[in-house]
């Protein structure tokens, strides 16, 4: 059976014309579907209002007890919710016999993880969860139930800590899990159609990437920086057995025709 | 079959210390439950940390739009994603076969309501809910998968906004819907072991209340004030199907031998 979960950035879900949009497409999807939001632009605002300071090292957030107050309310509450209740609103009015249920990690314990280490160079996160496990069968219980699970990026450490969790290493982690029991495409939405042949050509999608033809798009130069993390990304969770991988705008997700799909 | 729903005030989930003691005879308990808590106070410490004036009317908080903002982080996310959070570690330690799950009435659409018009004297409440539907059958399944939900005060209207909903009213709400299919029991908690016949003895506890002698220490006035409308939602609630109100302090919902019990 199939299952597609949907990764989306905090830009797509924070802004309201957005976020119709995303919810449009992604009413027009088939099947059993999970969604994965991020938030930190509206984080990083709210803990500006709060005057308590950003912190950023190399892209990930420094969490202290203040900032994970902070991502508790924004990811957990304000942002899951806004999309939750967006949803089921949306498919009241279509009649769709579908639910979307807002989570995190510590509802119904689905994503375990502890919080990580202080890096050798000393550099510590803070409230950082990296995940160990999950719960692959509760997640399906729910699917069964016709429910759409919208998970926000937080994970539950063993001593019920919420631990701030990035929002493309739960949906890959979420994907592998369910990868034993459907047959998984993982969707991630970035800015673009898909991956650029040349960047400054948005048109330029490479519609097929496979293990040899990365490869050689590495050697060619064609995929460079922050292209690499996100590709090494998919290609693990392809060899952990995830089908596809597709990486587009949130407004193709129904219909990726004109994105970069990325199999083994 | 006998379900329990305990309504718990902000005070009770927001200090380390009584959230423990509460779980701690909450984990105690026996059978299907649903927990609904509050938040006031968090949410009047956060919006005033965001420079968000907190104006209340009659007891009732008035939403605006920056206020609900407050509410849906404070309620839907810090409180109720920490209660959840610690639940399940709690359980996990002593391997119950039990999971909590967070829910606002826009999670599965479960409490739908519509905002509340301006009173005849003008007041207007701002994104307040008055809920019109319950979904019971909802809740019924999630409890039939071995979860416990853990509701928050927050419902949906019909165009998908989220609402601020009064958790005592939640509460009965919510027992009111699931008398269809169990003998539910609503417990109150509040800072007494159970309604007083002398207000400054805490031990004068009444155990028991029924129709006829609710009138008449309401008549001799032992019963007043802020009481009386708790009293009158009980009754309420009794009319409307539900088998037994009781009124407790949170560290004693296991066990209500000391507490008021209500009854037609």
């Amino acid at each position: 059976m199939n299952l597609t979960i949907v990764k989306v950035g905090g830009k797509v879900v924070e802004e309201p014309q957005s976020l119709t949009q995303l919810l449009s497409a992604f009413s027009q999807m088939e099947g059993p579907r999970i969604l994965v939001h991020g938030g930190g632009r509206t984080a990083t605002q709210v803990a500006a209002s709060l005057s308590i300071e950003t912190k950023m090292i190399n892209g990930r957030r420094v969490t202290d007890a203040d900032m994970l107050r902070v991502v508790t309310m924004v990811y957990g509450g304000l942002v899951n919710k806004t999309i939750v209740a967006q949803l089921n609103c949306q498919w009241s009015m279509v009649n769709r016999q579908c639910s979307a249920l807002g989570l995190t990690g510590a509802d119904l314990a689905i994503i375990r993880s502890h919080r990580r280490p202080p890096m050798p160079d000393g550099t510590d996160y803070g409230f950082v969860g990296d995940i160990d496990s999950v719960d692959a069968e509760a997640l399906h219980t729910l699917l069964q139930n016709d429910t759409l699970p919208v998970i926000a990026p937080l994970s539950m450490g063993a001593d019920g800590t919420l631990l701030n969790t990035n929002a493309d290493t739960i949906a890959a982690s979420v994907a592998m899990a369910m990868a034993a029991l459907y047959d998984v495409t993982l969707v991630f939405c970035f800015e673009h159609k898909g991956v650029l042949r040349y960047p400054d050509d948005p048109e330029s999608v490479i519609p097929y990437i496979d293990s040899s033809s990365y490869e050689q798009l590495k050697a060619d130069g064609i995929v460079s920086g922050g292209m690499l993390p996100k590709l090494d990304n998919s290609f693990a969770a392809l060899r952990a057995g995830v089908k596809r991988v597709v990486i587009t705008r949130a407004d193709q997700i129904a219909d990726n025709s004109k994105s970069t799909i990325i199999q083994l």
